[in-house]
Protein backbone atom coordinates (compact mmCIF):
# COMPACT_ATOMS: atom_id res chain seq x y z
CA UNK A 1 0.00 0.00 0.00
CA UNK A 2 1.46 3.37 -0.63
CA UNK A 3 2.55 5.51 1.73
CA UNK A 4 -0.84 8.46 2.67
CA UNK A 5 -0.06 11.52 1.16
CA UNK A 6 0.48 14.95 2.45
CA UNK A 7 0.90 18.93 2.24
CA UNK A 8 1.25 21.46 4.11
CA UNK A 9 -0.23 25.52 4.26
CA UNK A 10 1.99 28.00 5.86
CA UNK A 11 -0.17 31.07 6.65
CA UNK A 12 2.20 34.18 6.96
CA UNK A 13 2.84 37.89 5.95
CA UNK A 14 5.89 37.80 7.17
CA UNK A 15 7.81 34.91 5.46
CA UNK A 16 6.57 36.26 1.78
CA UNK A 17 7.99 39.70 2.80
CA UNK A 18 11.56 38.36 3.47
CA UNK A 19 11.58 39.31 7.18
CA UNK A 20 10.81 35.85 8.74
CA UNK A 21 12.77 32.51 7.00
CA UNK A 22 10.02 29.37 7.80
CA UNK A 23 11.14 26.88 10.03
CA UNK A 24 8.64 24.75 10.37
CA UNK A 25 8.42 23.22 6.99
CA UNK A 26 11.51 21.79 6.76
CA UNK A 27 11.02 20.42 11.08
CA UNK A 28 7.59 18.86 9.32
CA UNK A 29 9.41 17.67 6.18
CA UNK A 30 11.71 15.72 8.46
CA UNK A 31 8.92 14.13 10.68
CA UNK A 32 6.69 13.22 8.16
CA UNK A 33 9.45 11.34 6.42
CA UNK A 34 10.00 9.42 10.04
CA UNK A 35 6.37 8.55 10.24
CA UNK A 36 5.77 7.37 6.38
CA UNK A 37 3.98 10.37 5.48
CA UNK A 38 4.91 11.36 2.00
CA UNK A 39 4.50 15.41 2.57
CA UNK A 40 3.85 15.93 -1.74
CA UNK A 41 3.42 20.02 -2.14
CA UNK A 42 3.84 23.32 0.02
CA UNK A 43 1.96 26.28 -0.11
CA UNK A 44 2.95 29.60 1.61
CA UNK A 45 0.07 32.09 1.33
CA UNK A 46 -0.31 35.61 2.83
CA UNK A 47 -3.09 36.15 5.55
CA UNK A 48 -5.71 36.82 3.41
CA UNK A 49 -9.05 35.23 3.58
CA UNK A 50 -9.62 33.93 0.37
CA UNK A 51 -5.84 32.53 -0.29
CA UNK A 52 -6.28 30.63 2.78
CA UNK A 53 -9.69 29.41 2.33
CA UNK A 54 -9.39 28.39 -1.32
CA UNK A 55 -6.17 26.60 -0.65
CA UNK A 56 -7.32 24.51 2.16
CA UNK A 57 -10.10 23.22 0.07
CA UNK A 58 -7.41 22.27 -2.81
CA UNK A 59 -5.05 21.07 -0.37
CA UNK A 60 -7.92 19.19 1.59
CA UNK A 61 -8.85 17.96 -1.50
CA UNK A 62 -5.98 16.68 -3.16
CA UNK A 63 -3.99 14.97 -0.23
CA UNK A 64 -5.02 12.43 2.85
CA UNK A 65 -3.15 15.03 5.37
CA UNK A 66 -2.97 18.88 5.20
CA UNK A 67 -1.23 20.54 8.03
CA UNK A 68 -1.35 24.31 8.54
CA UNK A 69 1.24 26.90 10.53
CA UNK A 70 0.70 30.56 11.43
CA UNK A 71 -2.76 32.60 12.06
CA UNK A 72 -4.17 31.24 15.39
CA UNK A 73 -3.44 33.70 17.63
CA UNK A 74 -5.02 36.79 19.22
CA UNK A 75 -4.14 39.89 17.40
CA UNK A 76 -6.51 41.15 14.37
CA UNK A 77 -4.30 39.24 11.55
CA UNK A 78 -4.97 35.92 13.33
CA UNK A 79 -7.93 35.00 10.57
CA UNK A 80 -6.94 30.94 10.30
CA UNK A 81 -9.72 29.69 12.50
CA UNK A 82 -12.56 31.29 11.22
CA UNK A 83 -11.14 30.38 7.36
CA UNK A 84 -11.18 27.00 8.25
CA UNK A 85 -14.65 26.98 9.76
CA UNK A 86 -15.58 28.85 5.83
CA UNK A 87 -13.70 26.00 3.95
CA UNK A 88 -15.36 23.28 5.67
CA UNK A 89 -19.04 25.13 6.19
CA UNK A 90 -18.89 24.68 9.50
CA UNK A 91 -20.34 27.22 12.69
CA UNK A 92 -17.33 28.77 14.97
CA UNK A 93 -17.63 30.93 18.10
CA UNK A 94 -15.87 30.25 21.30
CA UNK A 95 -15.94 26.87 22.66
CA UNK A 96 -16.79 26.26 25.99
CA UNK A 97 -13.79 23.58 26.38
CA UNK A 98 -11.22 25.66 24.85
CA UNK A 99 -12.25 28.91 26.99
CA UNK A 100 -11.93 26.86 30.07
CA UNK A 101 -8.60 25.54 29.27
CA UNK A 102 -7.61 28.86 28.74
CA UNK A 103 -9.14 30.36 31.49
CA UNK A 104 -7.51 27.81 33.76
CA UNK A 105 -4.39 28.66 32.43
CA UNK A 106 -4.62 32.70 32.47
CA UNK A 107 -6.38 32.28 36.29
CA UNK A 108 -3.56 30.71 37.29
CA UNK A 109 -1.17 33.13 35.99
CA UNK A 110 -2.97 36.20 36.86
CA UNK A 111 -3.37 37.51 33.60
CA UNK A 112 -6.63 39.15 32.65
CA UNK A 113 -9.27 37.68 30.35
CA UNK A 114 -10.02 39.94 27.54
CA UNK A 115 -12.00 39.86 24.47
CA UNK A 116 -9.11 39.29 22.38
CA UNK A 117 -7.32 36.91 24.36
CA UNK A 118 -10.94 34.59 23.60
CA UNK A 119 -10.64 34.90 20.23
CA UNK A 120 -7.77 31.93 20.52
CA UNK A 121 -11.06 29.74 21.98
CA UNK A 122 -12.87 30.16 18.83
CA UNK A 123 -12.82 26.52 17.35
CA UNK A 124 -14.94 25.36 14.13
CA UNK A 125 -17.70 22.81 15.66
CA UNK A 126 -16.96 19.55 15.78
CA UNK A 127 -13.07 20.05 15.48
CA UNK A 128 -10.91 17.76 17.72
CA UNK A 129 -8.39 20.21 19.67
CA UNK A 130 -4.69 19.67 19.40
CA UNK A 131 -2.86 19.83 22.57
CA UNK A 132 -0.29 22.84 23.62
CA UNK A 133 1.71 22.28 25.99
CA UNK A 134 3.60 25.54 25.51
CA UNK A 135 0.99 28.18 25.79
CA UNK A 136 -2.30 26.48 26.01
CA UNK A 137 -3.87 27.68 23.57
CA UNK A 138 -5.06 24.91 21.35
CA UNK A 139 -4.73 23.94 17.94
CA UNK A 140 -7.65 21.91 16.09
CA UNK A 141 -8.09 19.35 13.46
CA UNK A 142 -11.09 19.58 11.32
CA UNK A 143 -11.75 16.54 8.95
CA UNK A 144 -8.32 15.55 7.23
CA UNK A 145 -6.95 19.63 8.02
CA UNK A 146 -4.53 19.61 11.13
CA UNK A 147 -4.30 23.72 12.24
CA UNK A 148 -1.09 24.31 14.10
CA UNK A 149 0.73 27.62 15.64
CA UNK A 150 2.99 29.33 13.82
CA UNK A 151 5.66 29.94 17.14
CA UNK A 152 8.18 26.92 16.18
CA UNK A 153 8.16 25.83 19.42
CA UNK A 154 4.48 25.27 19.80
CA UNK A 155 4.19 24.21 15.98
CA UNK A 156 6.82 21.38 17.27
CA UNK A 157 4.69 20.25 20.48
CA UNK A 158 1.74 20.15 18.18
CA UNK A 159 3.10 18.12 15.49
CA UNK A 160 4.42 16.00 18.47
CA UNK A 161 0.75 15.57 19.49
CA UNK A 162 -1.09 14.63 16.22
CA UNK A 163 1.41 12.34 14.41
CA UNK A 164 0.30 9.57 16.71
CA UNK A 165 -3.04 9.91 16.00
CA UNK A 166 -2.05 9.87 11.91
CA UNK A 167 -1.16 5.82 10.47
CA UNK A 168 1.64 6.45 8.97
CA UNK A 169 3.01 3.95 5.78
CA UNK A 170 6.98 2.93 5.82
CA UNK A 171 9.53 5.36 6.52
CA UNK A 172 11.61 6.23 3.42
CA UNK A 173 14.96 5.50 4.49
CA UNK A 174 17.77 7.41 2.38
CA UNK A 175 21.80 7.29 2.06
CA UNK A 176 23.79 9.90 0.00
CA UNK A 177 26.85 10.09 -1.46
CA UNK A 178 29.03 13.39 -2.38
CA UNK A 179 30.38 13.15 -5.88
CA UNK A 180 33.42 15.43 -6.30
CA UNK A 181 32.54 16.03 -10.11
CA UNK A 182 30.23 18.13 -12.52
CA UNK A 183 26.70 16.94 -12.54
CA UNK A 184 27.57 16.90 -16.34
CA UNK A 185 30.01 13.93 -15.97
CA UNK A 186 27.73 11.55 -13.41
CA UNK A 187 23.91 12.15 -14.91
CA UNK A 188 24.84 9.22 -17.69
CA UNK A 189 25.60 6.65 -15.70
CA UNK A 190 23.19 8.00 -12.65
CA UNK A 191 20.78 7.51 -15.07
CA UNK A 192 21.31 4.16 -15.99
CA UNK A 193 21.53 3.38 -12.47
CA UNK A 194 17.78 4.99 -11.69
CA UNK A 195 16.79 2.52 -14.63
CA UNK A 196 17.89 -0.37 -13.16
CA UNK A 197 16.66 0.34 -9.37
CA UNK A 198 13.34 1.40 -10.43
CA UNK A 199 11.96 0.67 -7.10
CA UNK A 200 14.24 3.65 -5.55
CA UNK A 201 13.87 6.95 -6.14
CA UNK A 202 17.45 8.96 -7.26
CA UNK A 203 17.95 12.49 -6.79
CA UNK A 204 20.98 14.56 -7.99
CA UNK A 205 21.77 17.79 -5.58
CA UNK A 206 24.45 19.84 -7.10
CA UNK A 207 26.92 21.97 -4.75
CA UNK A 208 29.37 24.67 -5.61
CA UNK A 209 32.21 24.73 -3.20
CA UNK A 210 35.09 27.42 -3.10
CA UNK A 211 34.81 26.93 -7.28
CA UNK A 212 34.43 23.09 -7.20
CA UNK A 213 31.21 21.52 -8.76
CA UNK A 214 30.16 18.54 -7.33
CA UNK A 215 27.21 16.59 -6.52
CA UNK A 216 25.51 14.84 -3.54
CA UNK A 217 23.54 12.11 -4.88
CA UNK A 218 20.59 10.48 -2.48
CA UNK A 219 18.79 7.30 -2.87
CA UNK A 220 15.39 6.63 -1.53
CA UNK A 221 13.22 4.27 -0.48
CA UNK A 222 11.81 1.80 1.81
CA UNK A 223 14.11 -1.36 1.60
CA UNK A 224 16.88 -0.62 2.84
CA UNK A 225 19.01 -3.93 1.29
CA UNK A 226 18.24 -1.92 -2.25
CA UNK A 227 19.55 0.83 -0.72
CA UNK A 228 22.91 -0.62 0.30
CA UNK A 229 22.72 -2.66 -3.25
CA UNK A 230 22.75 0.60 -5.12
CA UNK A 231 24.90 2.55 -3.10
CA UNK A 232 27.77 0.14 -3.07
CA UNK A 233 27.32 0.12 -7.03
CA UNK A 234 27.51 4.46 -6.86
CA UNK A 235 30.03 4.34 -5.06
CA UNK A 236 32.21 1.40 -7.70
CA UNK A 237 30.80 3.97 -10.19
CA UNK A 238 32.51 6.78 -9.07
CA UNK A 239 35.55 6.07 -6.67
CA UNK A 240 36.52 9.06 -4.46
CA UNK B 1 -0.97 51.32 -9.45
CA UNK B 2 -0.67 48.50 -6.72
CA UNK B 3 2.41 46.33 -7.12
CA UNK B 4 2.98 43.73 -9.68
CA UNK B 5 2.42 40.61 -7.64
CA UNK B 6 4.61 37.62 -7.67
CA UNK B 7 4.71 33.79 -7.13
CA UNK B 8 7.40 32.04 -6.72
CA UNK B 9 7.67 27.65 -7.49
CA UNK B 10 9.97 25.98 -6.07
CA UNK B 11 10.91 22.51 -7.57
CA UNK B 12 12.93 20.11 -5.74
CA UNK B 13 12.08 16.67 -3.81
CA UNK B 14 15.18 17.06 -1.44
CA UNK B 15 13.52 20.32 0.10
CA UNK B 16 10.05 18.09 0.60
CA UNK B 17 11.68 15.19 2.26
CA UNK B 18 13.36 17.43 4.73
CA UNK B 19 17.09 16.85 3.37
CA UNK B 20 17.69 20.30 2.52
CA UNK B 21 16.48 23.74 3.85
CA UNK B 22 15.25 26.09 1.07
CA UNK B 23 17.25 29.27 1.09
CA UNK B 24 16.18 30.56 -2.51
CA UNK B 25 12.64 31.72 -1.30
CA UNK B 26 14.27 34.14 1.69
CA UNK B 27 16.74 35.58 -0.68
CA UNK B 28 13.89 36.43 -3.24
CA UNK B 29 11.21 37.39 -0.74
CA UNK B 30 13.91 40.16 0.36
CA UNK B 31 14.81 41.04 -3.26
CA UNK B 32 11.53 41.80 -4.22
CA UNK B 33 10.23 43.80 -1.73
CA UNK B 34 13.22 46.23 -2.75
CA UNK B 35 12.22 45.84 -6.06
CA UNK B 36 8.48 46.73 -5.03
CA UNK B 37 6.95 43.49 -6.25
CA UNK B 38 4.71 41.71 -3.80
CA UNK B 39 5.39 38.28 -3.25
CA UNK B 40 2.24 36.31 -2.79
CA UNK B 41 2.51 32.51 -3.00
CA UNK B 42 5.17 30.15 -2.75
CA UNK B 43 4.08 26.77 -3.73
CA UNK B 44 7.15 23.78 -3.50
CA UNK B 45 6.57 20.70 -5.44
CA UNK B 46 8.23 17.58 -5.86
CA UNK B 47 10.17 16.52 -9.30
CA UNK B 48 7.27 15.31 -10.89
CA UNK B 49 5.90 16.06 -14.60
CA UNK B 50 2.43 16.29 -13.70
CA UNK B 51 2.62 18.83 -10.73
CA UNK B 52 5.20 21.38 -12.28
CA UNK B 53 2.69 21.31 -15.67
CA UNK B 54 -0.17 22.79 -13.39
CA UNK B 55 1.24 24.87 -11.41
CA UNK B 56 3.30 26.36 -13.70
CA UNK B 57 0.10 27.19 -15.30
CA UNK B 58 -2.13 28.05 -12.14
CA UNK B 59 0.62 30.47 -11.08
CA UNK B 60 1.60 31.99 -14.30
CA UNK B 61 -2.23 32.85 -15.15
CA UNK B 62 -2.66 33.90 -11.81
CA UNK B 63 0.05 36.00 -10.86
CA UNK B 64 2.04 39.02 -13.28
CA UNK B 65 5.32 37.49 -12.92
CA UNK B 66 6.60 33.29 -11.66
CA UNK B 67 9.92 32.43 -10.26
CA UNK B 68 10.79 28.99 -10.46
CA UNK B 69 14.08 27.42 -8.76
CA UNK B 70 15.43 23.86 -9.29
CA UNK B 71 15.94 21.38 -12.00
CA UNK B 72 17.62 22.65 -14.54
CA UNK B 73 20.69 20.42 -14.19
CA UNK B 74 21.77 17.61 -16.76
CA UNK B 75 20.82 14.93 -14.39
CA UNK B 76 17.45 12.56 -14.96
CA UNK B 77 15.51 14.32 -12.09
CA UNK B 78 16.27 17.44 -13.97
CA UNK B 79 12.73 17.52 -16.00
CA UNK B 80 11.92 21.78 -15.55
CA UNK B 81 12.86 22.72 -19.36
CA UNK B 82 10.44 20.12 -20.52
CA UNK B 83 7.41 21.00 -17.96
CA UNK B 84 7.59 24.56 -18.87
CA UNK B 85 7.44 23.80 -22.54
CA UNK B 86 5.05 21.51 -22.10
CA UNK B 87 2.54 24.30 -19.99
CA UNK B 88 3.31 27.23 -22.43
CA UNK B 89 2.82 24.35 -25.52
CA UNK B 90 6.07 25.43 -27.28
CA UNK B 91 9.13 23.39 -28.89
CA UNK B 92 11.97 22.73 -27.00
CA UNK B 93 15.10 21.09 -27.93
CA UNK B 94 19.12 21.66 -27.79
CA UNK B 95 18.81 25.47 -28.56
CA UNK B 96 22.05 27.00 -31.05
CA UNK B 97 22.57 30.03 -28.83
CA UNK B 98 22.75 28.11 -25.22
CA UNK B 99 24.71 25.41 -27.00
CA UNK B 100 27.22 27.75 -28.12
CA UNK B 101 27.64 29.50 -25.13
CA UNK B 102 28.47 26.06 -23.19
CA UNK B 103 30.12 25.19 -25.76
CA UNK B 104 32.71 27.73 -25.42
CA UNK B 105 32.92 27.40 -22.06
CA UNK B 106 33.79 23.74 -21.55
CA UNK B 107 36.55 23.77 -24.37
CA UNK B 108 38.19 26.74 -22.38
CA UNK B 109 38.14 23.99 -19.69
CA UNK B 110 38.91 21.10 -21.50
CA UNK B 111 35.61 19.65 -20.08
CA UNK B 112 34.21 16.54 -22.25
CA UNK B 113 31.11 17.55 -24.09
CA UNK B 114 28.32 14.42 -23.59
CA UNK B 115 24.75 14.42 -24.36
CA UNK B 116 23.67 14.36 -20.38
CA UNK B 117 25.64 17.72 -20.33
CA UNK B 118 24.18 19.10 -23.51
CA UNK B 119 20.43 18.50 -22.16
CA UNK B 120 21.11 22.08 -20.22
CA UNK B 121 21.19 23.44 -23.26
CA UNK B 122 17.53 22.44 -24.06
CA UNK B 123 15.78 25.73 -24.36
CA UNK B 124 12.00 26.31 -25.21
CA UNK B 125 11.27 28.38 -28.41
CA UNK B 126 10.90 31.53 -27.80
CA UNK B 127 12.22 31.64 -24.19
CA UNK B 128 14.85 34.67 -23.34
CA UNK B 129 18.12 33.48 -21.88
CA UNK B 130 19.03 34.09 -18.50
CA UNK B 131 22.82 34.83 -17.75
CA UNK B 132 24.30 32.49 -15.72
CA UNK B 133 28.24 34.15 -14.75
CA UNK B 134 28.93 31.13 -12.29
CA UNK B 135 28.59 28.40 -14.59
CA UNK B 136 27.31 29.04 -17.77
CA UNK B 137 24.07 26.64 -18.26
CA UNK B 138 21.67 29.64 -18.28
CA UNK B 139 18.16 30.21 -16.89
CA UNK B 140 15.52 31.25 -19.10
CA UNK B 141 12.11 33.35 -19.48
CA UNK B 142 8.86 32.20 -21.43
CA UNK B 143 6.27 34.39 -21.15
CA UNK B 144 5.99 35.61 -17.23
CA UNK B 145 7.68 32.65 -15.93
CA UNK B 146 11.44 33.24 -15.03
CA UNK B 147 13.43 29.38 -14.79
CA UNK B 148 16.43 29.56 -12.75
CA UNK B 149 18.48 27.25 -11.19
CA UNK B 150 18.28 25.82 -7.45
CA UNK B 151 21.97 26.11 -6.22
CA UNK B 152 21.91 28.70 -4.52
CA UNK B 153 24.97 30.86 -6.01
CA UNK B 154 23.75 30.48 -9.35
CA UNK B 155 19.95 31.26 -8.54
CA UNK B 156 21.33 34.82 -6.79
CA UNK B 157 22.83 35.60 -9.89
CA UNK B 158 20.17 34.91 -12.36
CA UNK B 159 18.08 36.96 -9.84
CA UNK B 160 20.04 39.77 -9.91
CA UNK B 161 19.76 39.68 -14.42
CA UNK B 162 15.86 39.40 -14.08
CA UNK B 163 15.45 42.04 -11.74
CA UNK B 164 16.13 44.99 -13.81
CA UNK B 165 14.43 43.79 -16.13
CA UNK B 166 10.46 43.67 -14.54
CA UNK B 167 9.11 46.65 -13.54
CA UNK B 168 8.55 47.67 -10.03
CA UNK B 169 6.24 49.10 -7.93
CA UNK B 170 7.19 51.18 -4.84
CA UNK B 171 9.69 49.29 -2.32
CA UNK B 172 7.63 48.16 0.38
CA UNK B 173 8.89 49.70 3.54
CA UNK B 174 8.12 48.51 7.46
CA UNK B 175 9.58 49.20 10.72
CA UNK B 176 9.38 46.80 13.95
CA UNK B 177 8.89 47.02 17.51
CA UNK B 178 9.45 44.61 19.87
CA UNK B 179 6.97 44.97 22.82
CA UNK B 180 7.72 42.07 25.64
CA UNK B 181 4.30 41.29 26.72
CA UNK B 182 2.02 38.48 25.41
CA UNK B 183 -0.26 38.87 22.16
CA UNK B 184 -3.47 38.74 23.90
CA UNK B 185 -2.56 42.00 25.87
CA UNK B 186 -1.58 43.78 22.91
CA UNK B 187 -3.99 43.04 20.53
CA UNK B 188 -6.92 44.98 21.23
CA UNK B 189 -5.10 48.39 21.21
CA UNK B 190 -3.13 47.27 18.12
CA UNK B 191 -6.29 46.52 16.35
CA UNK B 192 -7.95 49.76 16.52
CA UNK B 193 -4.48 51.12 15.62
CA UNK B 194 -4.53 49.12 12.31
CA UNK B 195 -8.06 50.39 11.81
CA UNK B 196 -6.97 54.14 12.07
CA UNK B 197 -3.91 53.59 9.93
CA UNK B 198 -5.57 51.54 7.68
CA UNK B 199 -3.34 52.26 4.24
CA UNK B 200 -0.62 50.45 6.78
CA UNK B 201 -0.66 47.10 6.76
CA UNK B 202 0.07 46.09 11.08
CA UNK B 203 1.69 42.29 11.44
CA UNK B 204 1.94 40.66 14.80
CA UNK B 205 4.31 37.94 15.33
CA UNK B 206 4.80 36.04 18.86
CA UNK B 207 8.14 34.83 20.22
CA UNK B 208 8.55 33.16 22.87
CA UNK B 209 12.15 33.00 24.50
CA UNK B 210 13.41 31.76 28.09
CA UNK B 211 9.99 31.24 28.82
CA UNK B 212 8.78 35.13 28.21
CA UNK B 213 6.02 35.59 25.54
CA UNK B 214 6.48 38.73 23.25
CA UNK B 215 5.45 39.91 20.00
CA UNK B 216 7.35 41.98 16.91
CA UNK B 217 4.82 44.32 16.09
CA UNK B 218 5.61 44.94 12.24
CA UNK B 219 4.12 47.82 10.28
CA UNK B 220 4.71 48.20 6.33
CA UNK B 221 3.59 50.46 3.56
CA UNK B 222 5.04 52.86 0.99
CA UNK B 223 4.82 55.67 3.05
CA UNK B 224 7.79 56.01 5.27
CA UNK B 225 6.44 59.60 7.01
CA UNK B 226 2.82 57.41 7.84
CA UNK B 227 4.99 54.65 9.29
CA UNK B 228 6.83 56.97 11.43
CA UNK B 229 3.93 58.60 12.67
CA UNK B 230 2.08 55.11 13.57
CA UNK B 231 5.36 53.65 15.02
CA UNK B 232 5.29 56.83 17.50
CA UNK B 233 1.72 56.25 18.31
CA UNK B 234 2.63 52.67 19.22
CA UNK B 235 5.62 52.93 21.38
CA UNK B 236 3.41 55.30 23.08
CA UNK B 237 0.50 52.61 23.83
CA UNK B 238 3.54 50.06 24.74
CA UNK B 239 6.33 51.86 26.67
CA UNK B 240 9.24 49.60 27.13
Amino acid sequence: MPNPTAAMLVIGDEILSGRTRDANMHFLAQELVKHGVDLKEVRIVSDDREAIVTTVKALSETYDEVFTSGGIGPTHDDITADCIAEAFGCHIDVRDDAAALLRAHWERRGVEITNARMRMARIPDGATLIDNPVSIAPGFTVGNVHIMAGVPAVFQAMVATILPRITGGQPLLSQSLRIERGEGEIAEPLGALAKEYADLSFGSYPYSQNGVFGANVVVRGVDGARIDEAMTKLAEMFPA
